[in-house]
């Protein structure tokens, strides 16, 4: 007789990157976990080891990129190109790999295998009371909706257990991290579509070496008369080489074939001439085949979700995999909370699919490019200066030829930086249901972009004066995040004073929300005192020292370790009265709202005016999103 | 019977600041090391707090900043003045506290209990194979050269142990770090001197606050018509008060005058009318007399060394204390190092007493000044504006008036970036024993001052295009530093390969204190792959891309993770071809060679030409410090 079924709000299956981003979100949110995995141990060595400038960001905005950073990664700043030359390899050119036109807080890759990336989010789910039970594997589920509120049914068992190590449980939600090899995937019938018919067998070897090569410790792409090679540099002292080992266009394409470690060394040898190459010690080599195939679908039914390598499998060479993955289970998890808060309705989920698949193509799209980019002339010098020593941003356009404008694209791509996400209820456009003309509209009345991340800005914090980025000062709490820019505080009171009376008034979008616990709130609550689903920051354009927290509206005053004076020099709008207003191409006089997600994208930027109307738009927009009327008489919709 | 006595290098009394420098650098060294402390734990709550600037240089040249900011630590970037108001107190201006003519990497304050940045060192050192012995204590020692090699015995017991419970060992060496009271500077009959005839008591609180006083997240001093109070921002919500509560100036002068937790709380609610403050939770509080002592002597025989609060005490108001305590200890690990290597002769030590002498005496004088400001006039917003935020280094001279001088030699001192060294062996001038043409003066042909510490800047590391601080690039591993700045390639190639030629000639003073086992050293090696007494460290006036490793001198290209483009942009030095070689005021073009010792102080510079006069005059310069002619027919002494 089965005891009585636990239910859960989430089953994750696999605790690789995609599982584990998921996982410490809502762990930290409070949600109840039963995440398992099948392997006994983490990943030992190998896999995955790319952190792009964007994800770091990610890392930092959880609090774990410190915890990254402690095992002293390989940074990567450059790529360096080896062509064939007379005597062996010469180097052609070197690129940056996230050039200063791209505005990054960390213009680099940061290298470290997936294994202590994996330990850094464990820690964090094992500190919030999480834990991933290990090996155990899924069997079967099935969403029978018998228990409307847990409608998923899952079947558990421990690998290699006994008969009784089974489990049978109710979830929510069911989530396959499972990588490309999914049984949840294969079990709903959802295809992997292959964008490009051809596929590779690459070999990857982990290692320390003694080399006379001088770009050992860069990122290096060798192409010689032997063949190609990828060089990776690593955390302690070691290398990682990819080395294509077959394609489906090869005359004798087999996708089992196979190569020795030796052969592998042998082959990098050749190629690496007129350099010697020696390994010390291999920690990690490894064959497989790979094709480039993105999921159909991701869900079929909105319980039941797919992510990470299960969705998309593609060449490791751009250091994509983990990233995509993390974002991919960002982008998820706030959307979970937010239904399960009530705050959003259901159809909110939709929004995973259509977001994430369409970055999953393009990196396809991307993957094929960059694969082409390859086997293509290498630029001169002359053209890659231009785009890689630009000090103030970008180029001016008669600067730039096809390739650097490819090659910037890609840089964007690759840095993460690139990721936009197409209008929807979300990432207002003005073919978005609200209209009103205070909606600030790229590229004319700001930089930002919906659906694009938040431009960085450094600013300093009124309450202790620290120096801070301000795109870094709300952590990843489920929350939007609401920046007030309310531009010169003597022109703006009045703005400021009726937006802050708007926000607070009933039904106002922001009020709506408010906690049940709003009056029991301790008064060290920094981010959510008044709604979980809110956090509010204000930038004023003026200098700290002149700015009183307590004379601003309550409502903004509470949130004060969330004031901000906009008065910090940035070498990016050199000049500037107030840098982050200028940055993200508000009037530095007048200011304006900018409304991100609580992935850290933008949602809309919306003009700041005297009387209710901001907050009305607001109203209206938030109306959207929660799908319902919002602001009362007022409301827009 | 006693067993035979154990031989130790060194014999450390005491784990707090000091003591666990000391321990760190000389455990990571190799040296062997009997390290105890009279408490049974390290400290739990309360005590010195404050890191300053230079400190946290200095941590992160240890490698142990990370593990330091882990602990989220407050941060001061500003101090505000509040005085007497119509209705009580309010705020007369602010500062900042580390402003920006002080080429500073960290311009703030670090708060932190001293009890958690005592665990950073003692995992480090445990890491490294020592431990402390806890809770043991120094019964006796004595200097009898028994054993010339080990020529102090020392008597431990174990604090209430039994009476089996004691030890004898001999010891190279003896250090006192047991704070203010001292069994060793009392037996050594070593007199503190009290400097300043005034002594005061104070009392200390630590604990978490509810009150709507705006500044309590910054360092504050407040004068009130009810007394005075220093409020310090701590990790974990915590603030620290610091109330004076009695001077021997008072007509009711007791030193051992109290007041209990009440009492000072009712104080400070006083004191800071008409704004609340509650305390939620006290973790510590103290009251004690302080005096400003400094010892007569810091040791009398070089083998028996004291260093520390047991040599110089004073009020915590600045946070000197400990900062203070970690360059002791730097200054002595090194020369201790060089004596046991047999690199300098045992004189070097006499220059640890004749360096931080000065730096406490000048410590104690400041205190003194830092004391009167505090009870003169408060500043006008005007005066201070001038030096606060000037963007681009010093502002001009007729801008300053006599406060703002005394401010900003202030900042310097409290930041740590104002320790200077008087001119010795060590530290060149031009008086000192060996002269030559070629030596850069300050502040005609260098910016860089012997005695003081090596300018910040930042490059390009060569091998894998990482932009850098090189200024940390070489870690604290007892090294005497070797940065040729090399000037532009196409002018002073003859001039580097004659340098690197003299440099690896017969006697020179690099190839004298060659290591024994070159031969067999690693690849990897980074730091000392020729020797232990020196690294050396190569800067090219010429962008990344240009510059090949394996066209430099073998000597020079070996430290390949060392070789550094001077191509980054500096803010400081706006529109400088080479911003580092334009920092350390070095012709752009010719380059020079700067010498720093193994704590990151200038040493000399010196001018690089063709021919081997560089060499020769180092070979002059470390001939004083070695206390041996080097160099051969070529040597200058």
């Amino acid at each position: 007789m089965p005891a009585t079924v636990e239910n859960y709000d989430i089953v994750i299956i696999g605790a690789g990157p995609v599982g584990l981003v998921l996982s410490t979100c809502l762990q930290r949110w409070g949600y109840k976990i039963k995440h398992i995995d099948n392997r006994p141990e983490p990943t030992a060595t190998g896999r995955a080891d790319g952190i792009q400038p964007r994800s770091l960001d990610f890392l930092r905005n959880l609090g774990l990129k410190r915890q990254v950073m402690a095992h002293e990664p390989a940074k990567v700043y450059e790529v360096a190109f080896w062509d064939p030359g007379a005597k062996g390899i010469q180097r052609t050119d070197t690129w940056a790999s996230c050039p200063k036109f791209i505005d990054a807080r960390y213009p680099f890759t940061t290298l470290l295998h997936q294994g202590l990336i994996e330990r850094v989010f464990i820690e964090d789910i094992e500190k919030n009371g999480g834990r991933i039970q290990r090996p155990w594997t899924i069997t079967g589920f099935r969403n029978d909706g018998k228990d409307p509120t847990y409608p998923v049914e899952v079947q558990l068992a421990k690998v290699g257990g006994e008969a009784s190590e089974k489990e049978t449980v109710r979830a929510k939600y069911l989530f396959s991290g499972e990588g490309a090899r999914s049984f949840i995937r294969e079990q709903l019938g959802v295809k992997m579509i292959h964008k490009d018919p051809i596929a590779h067998v690459w070999g990857v070897m982990d290692g320390v070496v003694k080399t006379d090569f001088p770009d050992i410790k860069m990122k290096c792409t060798i192409h010689s008369d032997a063949g190609s090679i990828m060089v990776i540099p690593r955390e302690n002292k070691m290398v990682r080489l990819y080395i294509q080992i077959a394609s489906s266009t090869d005359k004798d394409w087999n996708p089992r074939k196979s190569a020795t470690e030796e052969e592998v060394q042998q082959h990098a040898k050749n190629i690496m001439k007129p350099y010697s190459i020696e390994w010390e010690r291999v920690e990690w080599y490894s064959v497989y085949p790979i094709g480039q195939g993105i999921a159909e679908k991701y869900t079929l039914d909105e319980r039941v979700f797919m992510g990470g390598d299960c969705c998309h499998t593609h060449s490791p060479k751009a250091g994509q995999g983990m990233n995509t993955a993390f974002l991919d289970a960002q982008n998820l998890a706030w959307k979970i909370h937010h239904v399960e808060s009530s705050f959003a309705p259901r159809s909110l989920l939709s929004t995973y699919e259509s977001e994430r698949k369409l970055i999953a193509e393009n990196l396809l799209n991307f993957d094929a490019k960059y694969a082409k980019l390859f086997s293509q002339r290498q630029p001169t010098a002359g053209e890659i200066g231009n785009a890689g020593v630009a000090h103030n941003g970008a180029p001016s356009d008669d600067e730039e030829n096809e390739f650097i404008r490819t090659f910037k694209a890609s840089c964007e791509f690759t840095s993460g930086y690139g990721v936009a996400y197409n209008p929807n209820l979300l990432n207002w456009s003005p073919s978005h249901p609200v209209q009103s003309p205070l909606f600030l509209c790229y590229p004319d009345t700001t930089t930002l972009r919906p659906g694009r991340i938040l431009i960085p800005a450094t600013v300093t914090r009124v309450v202790d004066a620290n120096v801070v980025h301000l795109e870094q000062e709300i952590p990843v709490n489920g929350s939007w995040r609401l920046y007030l820019f309310a531009g010169n505080p003597s022109l703006t009171s009045r703005a400021v004073a009726d937006f802050a009376k708007e926000l607070t008034a009933k039904r106002s979008f922001y009020n709506m929300f408010e906690r049940k616990d709003v009056e029991s709130v301790s008064h060290h609550e920094r981010y959510n005192p008044h709604s979980h689903l809110y956090t509010l920051s204000t930038i004023l354009a003026a200098p700290r020292k002149s700015i009183e927290i307590a004379s601003l509206p309550p409502v903004l005053a509470r949130y004060r370790d969330l004031v901000f004076a906009d008065d910090v020099e940035d070498a990016r709008v050199r000049g500037a009265k107030a840098a982050a207003h200028k940055k993200m191409g508000l009037d530095e006089e007048r200011g304006g709202v900018v409304v991100v997600r609580p992935d850290g994208y933008v949602g809309c930027v919306v003009k700041l005016v005297e009387g209710g109307e901001t907050c009305e738009v607001l109203n209206g927009y938030f109306g959207g999103v929660v799908g319902r009327e919002l602001g009362g008489e007022r409301a827009v919709l």
